[in-house]
């Protein structure tokens, strides 16, 4: 039999067959996970350092199962790694689910490898139901999602997609001097050919994007629910590398002389934190993170006014109105502030991600699933970037699970329960099975 | 003739010839400063590390300066310098002028230095114009003023004074790991002695303590006058090692569930200079500085939400009752920040300096000699600490002197006209000539 899903839908596999397939994945992902943290301890926490020794050792690691278990292995320019199951039509528009495999400095084992291993768990689930899928399923490790590394968002995945910008390829690991594109050419990738804009994906070949997720915060945790069904992807500006100069004086220095870097950027934190409480209080949401912010650590001390100061910002909401709208009145304000404390802003390289706008069938199936299933869910905006946004940008269908975490993400004290994250793929898997089965 | 000026006054020496033994030691300012520029580069600016060899050839230098000029040259159990002009009556209470010799990191070559070099002028003047005082008069090269070290105030003056209390001596230098009872044996002082409060000056064999010194801001050159009579030296509460603990989060962590470590203290910032603002408006003079303010060097990054925060903070004010109140106020705006971010402020280490009220007898004598003298000055309250405090705190009656200075100090653009200095000194000399001449 060789019909596809769109002439002759094939039946979905039983409710409790699914469900005992993917319970019997339970070795698969613990083993998983746990082989992970055990290679790429952070001390404390996890580091799986982008297009580094972490972030290579869990790609090999993906690379090796699919190896062992059979499915075809690939690399692409950028060094990401695709595990696929073919299917019947291996010229029908794939499916990719995906995730990164890198992770923050001292960050959580699930952040990004979550979705990778549930991908890997919805294949082994085909497998062992004996359904071949139409078209092929592909399971995406993908490279340098943590843009704290490179402070470039999505590189992998947009390298993929033939949508990075070509001056990211010079951008240098905040911890070394080394260019992405020497750390690309070092993994085995192709920058040149990034440069140029080649691409491993074309976007009309992919039918759907799927990304499972590890929650970022605790709204589930309060909530009492193990998994959310995504509803968008927030896009954000940033400034990686602001700086302010100012003047260093001593400590006696009277107000009307100061020109103290650390006071003007401490008004504009302070202004930022009380726009985004008024937005928030409006029904907006959003987000402003002064990740670092800090003095010059080789002028700084207590009796010296601060002359220079750093941050880093970044400001991400559901719409790009309202982005637009928080970063003109910033700019203004920035504005306002060197002329009254006579000091300079230099905000440095803007990057900025557009807002990733879910495929609302999906997302309404997965809702449904769920609920046949009998798995409890909310949907949930998601207050962080994930690679799928780059894959809406490119005009591919996307959507995404959250799982329940107790202790937020990016911290060594990031928890995931196998429970929860197989819910999440039995509502993946169940959602394949009816797609593509 | 041995009677001393209390019995019968002697003749003060005529203004032209005053002002002509201070011109005379044009030489000698200009190679004692360019000497030390020379010998303690900082790179930028000039570094004369608190104990360490910057500060270490400065006392070289002026003891070698005492010794050249058949000066007594002594050193005390703080490795503090003397050099003393004998009195007509050695056991009459003597004159001491002096300042600091050490430098912050990075500052200029006139901060503290100017003090010394004044005293050393003044003698040569004595000399020159005839005069053998009634008392000795001494110059005093003090360690350890500059508190960005060792995070202590006034360590040099206190321990030759015996009021620095015990627990300091187990301070830290910044950059290392050596105490302060290590650095002061080192430097050939006797920490233990220190340590049991023994004294090398009693203040009641003081007759009085005058502190030149730059100004630290630019109100003189503001103002277009050389030199300012002081009219008081603030005191301060400290803490230098402050820290914020929250929690380190996802960036895209919603608002409800952060505990923003640096967004706390960012508030508490923004609150101490409004409050700063509003005082200063209602004419009580005082300052802020947060000199180190940053977020976790080993921890930040573009994509977290800050755990931890770390900073100094300097609140200065001319009255104790001002300083209480601001204190009371912001410990309790502390405990709403910690209550309503869910973070902790840890403040470690409390600091305190009195507020050093000056001598208005000689104040008033030195306005009333630049005025003979043709020198302008206006009177002005010390935006800074100066080891005078510590010599008024002991009882001692001071005075000090500040002189023009056109980029501030604890900078490496500090700059001070000889022109200007040398006004000082005339004033200096001319009250020393007439008060124990």
């Amino acid at each position: 039999m060789s019909s596809t899903r769109s002439s002759i839908p094939r039946a979905a596999p039983a409710e409790s067959d699914l469900v005992a397939a993917i319970q019997a994945q339970r070795g698969l992902v613990e083993d998983f996970f746990n082989t992970l943290a055990l290679a790429t301890k952070g001390n404390p926490g996890i580091t799986r350092d982008t297009y580094g020794p972490g972030e290579a050792f869990a790609h090999r690691l993906l690379a090796e199962h699919g190896v062992a278990r059979g499915l075809l292995v690939e690399q692409d320019l950028a060094a990401n790694t695709y595990v696929t199951l073919p299917g019947r039509d291996r010229t029908a528009p794939r499916l990719i689910i995906g995730s990164h495999l890198d992770s923050v400095p001292h960050g959580g084992n699930y952040d990004g490898a979550a979705g990778v291993v549930a991908g890997l768990v919805a294949i082994e689930a085909l497998c062992r139901l004996g359904v071949t899928p139409c078209c092929d399923v592909t399971v995406m490790g993908i490279r340098a999602e943590e843009s704290v590394w490179f402070q470039v968002s999505y590189i992998g995945s947009r390298s993929a997609l033939g949508t990075l910008p070509a001056a990211a390829l010079e951008a240098r690991r905040i911890d070394g001097d080394r260019t992405l594109a020497g750390h690309i050419a070092d993994a085995g990738g192709d920058p040149d050919a990034i440069r140029r804009g080649a691409r491993h994906l074309d976007p009309a070949t992919i039918r759907a994007f799927l990304e499972v997720h590890i929650e970022q915060a605790a709204t589930l945790v309060e909530s009492g629910v193990p998994v959310a069904v995504c509803t968008g992807v927030p896009g954000n500006f940033r400034y990686p590398d602001a700086r302010v100069a100012g003047r260093h004086d001593h400590v006696g220095t009277p107000r009307r002389f100061r020109r103290d870097a650390s006071m003007a950027a401490v008004e504009l934190a302070a202004w930022l934190d009380a726009m985004w409480e008024r937005e928030e209080a409006a029904g907006i949401p959003m987000a402003v993170t002064f990740g670092r912010f800090h003095t010059d650590p080789t002028m700084h001390g207590l009796t010296t006014v601060p002359g220079s100061f750093c941050f880093s910002l970044d400001v991400r909401a559901y719409d790009p109105d309202v982005l637009a709208r928080l970063e003109t009145a910033m700019l203004a304000r920035i504005g306002e502030i060197e002329a009254r404390r006579n000091v300079r802003f230099a905000l440095g390289t803007r990057a900025s991600a557009a807002v990733g706008p879910v495929d609302p069938a999906i997302s309404s199936a997965f809702t449904a699933g769920a609920g046949r299933l009998g798995i409890r869910t909310i949907p949930l905006g998601s207050p962080a970037s994930h690679d799928a946004a780059a894959f809406a940008a490119a005009g591919v269908p996307i959507a995404m699970l959250f799982v329940r975490n107790e202790h937020g993400s990016h911290n060594p004290d990031e928890a995931m329960e196998t429970d929860d994250f197989l819910a999440a793929c039995t509502i993946l898997a169940d959602w394949i099975c009816r797609e593509v089965g």
